[in-house]
């Protein structure tokens, strides 16, 4: 049988985790799909938008971006957010075995710390949609674009802040193994501090540019 | 002696506080101080503001709120952040009987909860120094005060959220009595909900008629 109570992989291994279900798919096969749905949505969206008018590279890279990040906000974390439980299923759930694989890396996620529920329910709740409308703003060119990508960009970054720093003062110490360690905690993490930095400096400059024009052309009135 | 080992007066009562000394100083000369001193700093940049050209009536009261809010993350939080020792202070320091005084709202200050500590950190450290920041941007007009200002709401905004949402996650038990859970948890803190709230929204809407503008311009060209 699966259900084997308390014997689970996670560090501290003193964490009570009633009713933990092993793992049923392999590592390979989690990363794998993640990575290769991951690659379509991309694809599709480069396809797609090359059919939007007057969209630079740029724009096309940021709309790829969008849609592969809120997806995974939404899907991925959003599924942590609201499944408790998922580490007790005794069939295989794809979103469940994510998070035990994940887990590997920080056993806050398995063990629902609170710092990082309260981190991944804003991203799932609010940056997620958030993100997908960043995907519509930037296609039918609104004026809120720049704001809204910048927006969503503070609040990955704060997020990221918050789910670095707790881990620190807690103790640094939720990896079942340096490998799991820098490539689920540090490695997956890393593309939500410098993408979101990117943009940022990219919307900010946009916005003064704007503001800049704006206001010189009201004195000059 | 003030020190009386782990007698404190927060919720939950197990809360371990080795070398705990009570309060000095009563609720009015805690509360009093921060209200005159905070009242001291508004009505100086308000008369200070009045003798920047060409500022409108709503930057002066911005300036008044990015002054008093600045100092508030810089020198209350930033103590609180930097003293983790605060609670064992035996002469009276002022802010140290600030955080003692306020955990009776939230003893996860005294606690030292992760969360909290961290949400308090990115306050003071980056938050704090870009509210005088902003302060500085509004009075020289600066093409970037909007997107600073939307930005530091946004990050005090995401504090408040993951404050609140941690504390409900954790069973939402930290106030010595309901008087001080709503004068303190509450009350204190929804000031950092509805302004923020009410900037972002102002800043936006500047922000996206300068988009507009400078995109008009651009097309009509």
């Amino acid at each position: 049988m699966a259900s084997q109570g308390e014997a689970h992989p996670y560090v501290p291994h003193d964490l009570k985790l009633p009713g933990f279900v092993p793992l049923f798919l392999s590592q390979s096969e989690i990363v794998g799909v993640y990575g290769i749905s991951s690659l379509l949505v991309v694809v599709f969206m480069w396809i797609f938008s090359g059919f939007v008018p007057k969209l630079s590279k740029t724009d096309r890279v940021l709309m790829c971006w969008w849609i592969f990040t809120g997806l995974t906000h939404m899907v991925l974390e959003g599924y942590f957010v609201f499944t408790p439980d998922f580490y007790q299923k005794t069939t295989p759930v794809y979103l469940a075995e994510v998070w035990k694989e994940y887990s590997k890396g920080d056993s806050r996620y398995v063990g629902r710390d609170a710092a990082v529920v309260s981190v991944e329910g804003v991203t799932a709740v609010i940056e997620g949609p958030a993100c997908l409308l960043a995907v519509y703003a930037i296609a039918t060119k609104k004026s809120y674009r720049h704001v809204l990508q910048l927006s969503i960009c503070l609040g990955q970054l704060y997020g990221t802040a918050i789910y670095f720093i707790t881990a620190i003062l807690e103790g640094d110490n939720f990896s079942t193994s340096p490998f799991y360690y820098y490539a689920y905690y540090v490695f997956a993490n890393h593309f939500w501090v410098w993408i979101p930095s990117l943009i940022v400096i990219h919307c900010w400059k946009k916005i003064c540019a704007a503001v800049n024009v704006h206001e010189q052309k009201t004195k000059t009135r």
